[in-house]
């Protein structure tokens, strides 16, 4: 390709300082080093992760200015030293939750945490160099995000935070796969391993919790309970599997006290997806006594510990974290892709709106106000 | 026998009030009725869990006078109506977390809870009616405690709280069985299931911890230390199973950051043993990121909550609850016993002391000033 080996000059969305708006303009993108992966993002959509971060909502992750972003499908443009097993032109998505392959925790079948490319909300440069492939056309270096940074046309990773996908499947879609897909669907089949004929609660609607609902629904689970106070995602909800819903608002008493009174004492499973410590435990009590199982997805960022008295873990509920799903990335989301493509999971309804990248600052609003699931940006 | 059906006058260790000395005196203690079971104490010995409600350190578990004990051995008396698993003369070990094999809990493999015969801390009377076995010669109800009173050279028990054992089996020592070694091997089997070559680390070396140890050993765990402030106890801790020891006391920085380095980044699991936040939350960071594990079998009396933010749960370490070592009793510990026959186990080294059951107060002081692991009395 004419670019390879040489700086980019392209459109990203970059954000000067906490909660100012999206501001497209020119940046440089440097090639890529060794084992890197310059790739030439299509699609990109928002995830709370983002906002987060976005907001500054944790002061010691602060870093700015910044291209943010971690959920998209692209094509690689060219690739660094050393890249074996991608090539420029493969459809490709990028991964917050790299995996070396290398590193003792890749090696275990038990994690799927990486050594060197693990979710890092401190890191904000690249693992080579300590050094930032954007900057501004005036020489400012750019901070980097999650590994990923897809608000930009063109954008440089680590490979090991990159998985090839099939050039068959609908790469629009795919983006999902980079984010609340994976971790929810993960959720459900990895980490829960929900049964089939089981019972579920989902605290929090939005992407995430719908992704738990298709896993959970594709794993034959009987009962599917979707908690929310907001009554306009149930209908989504229910096309993608929810059998339940519950509005908290409209509840005399607290969620876990009804949720075991539908079910004879409580769930198989639940699942939080909000990142708000008084839903956890209205969770973790919804599930049943002696094995009841309660997986935690969502990002808090409280200062408070866990609500929960260590006794109360004695009746055998237990809680257990979840990122990016459990799902080795570059290992396992190419086969994830194929059960999309395969209808095993429905991914049509999560995008709810599609908008020019220069909207991003619009589609922003829309996920703020609720109204979106996923809106797609098209670069 | 010819006290069959009849009330028995015998002596019992009885309780007034919080922390008040035990009184052995004269009571009464009324035949089995349905589904109940009368049995002779033979061998009983205290826990730091009957020092708890002896100091009546939780409020709400209060309830005087009472009769304390729940690790003992001893020879069925006489059984009350529907009993059929068991008959007079039988070898039994009484157990505090009961099986009844027919509700929705003993059914399930996932959870060795009973709807009905499960350890409840509030229970002081017997499940059929409410009532008392035990009563002074003047009439007064005497409370029961923890499904099993051993503390009594009489006890009645629901016939779902004690287990028949092999009369081959040397009954001084299964009196282990009811509580510290079931807990303890049971939280290395079948709660964390200690892999070969795994590393270990526990918390408290009394005998629960030291029955961590026995289990790890036994699953072939490469290294288990020891962490105890009491340095006397780590001479005991080698035989059963400790490989290093560790005393906070010494230590210059937090037990867990000593642990990481002694094993290139954390222990496959831990176990605390102690009852103590502080010594949990050291026990959680001496694991291993991505999938350490850590079980709690502690007793914990403050109010304080779980020590730990739900992102650090993220990490892929778990922290979950242990009762009984997840054994069903009933259906597993005639097996653990074979197991202890055939020497997989070795249960002598737990009992450091033996007196008459006159002396209890003096074993109560023993356990208190570290001295003692099991104290046996004899009744």
């Amino acid at each position: 390709m004419e670019t390879t080996g040489k700086v980019i000059t392209c459109k990203a969305a970059v954000v000067w300082g906490p909660g100012e708006p999206f501001v497209i303009e020119q940046i440089l993108v440097d090639p890529p080093q060794k084992m890197e992966v310059r790739i030439k993002i299509l699609f990109t959509s928002i995830c709370h992760t983002d906002l987060g971060f976005w907001k500054g909502e944790n002061e010691a992750h602060r870093a700015f200015p910044r291209i943010l972003g971690h959920e998209a499908a692209g094509i690689v443009e060219s690739v660094g030293e050393g890249v074996k097993d991608m090539k420029e032109g493969d459809n490709v998505v990028p991964i917050f939750n790299g995996e070396c392959g290398e590193c003792k925790f890749c090696k275990n079948d038990k994690t799927n945490m990486c050594k060197s490319f693990g979710v890092n909300p401190m890191k904000s440069t690249m693992f080579n160099d300590g050094k930032c492939r954007f900057s501004t056309k005036e020489g400012k270096p750019i901070f980097h995000f999650l590994n990923t940074s897809t608000f930009s046309e063109y954008t440089v990773l680590d490979s090991a935070c990159v998985v090839k996908i099939d050039p068959q499947a609908p790469l629009h879609k795919m983006s999902l796969l980079s984010c609340c897909l994976t971790s929810g669907v993960g959720a459900a089949w990895n980490t829960a391993d929900v049964q089939a004929g089981s019972s579920v609660a989902i605290f929090g609607l939005g992407s995430v919790g719908l992704a738990v609902a298709q896993g959970a629904r594709a794993r034959g689970a009987s009962k599917i309970i979707g908690v929310d106070p907001n009554p306009e995602k149930f209908i989504k909800a229910q096309m993608l599997g929810v059998t339940d819903y519950l509005n908290p608002k409209n509840l005399s008493k607290p969620e876990h006290e009804v949720i075991r009174e539908m079910t004879g004492g409580g769930v198989d499973y639940s699942f939080e997806c909000v990142g708000n410590l008084d839903v956890l435990r209205e969770a973790f009590l919804s599930t049943h006594e002696g094995c009841g199982y309660t997986v935690i997805l969502g990002i808090y960022h409280s200062p408070r510990t866990l609500p929960l008295h260590p006794m109360e873990l004695l009746h055998g509920r237990s809680i257990v974290g979840s990122i990016f799903g459990g799902f080795k990335g570059k290992t396992q989301l190419p086969c994830l892709a194929k059960k999309c493509m395969a209808g095993v999971l429905n991914l049509d309804e999560f995008i709810t709106h599609d908008l020019p990248f220069e909207k991003i600052n619009e589609a922003v609003q829309l996920l703020i106000d609720g109204k979106s699931l996923r809106c797609l940006l098209h670069l």
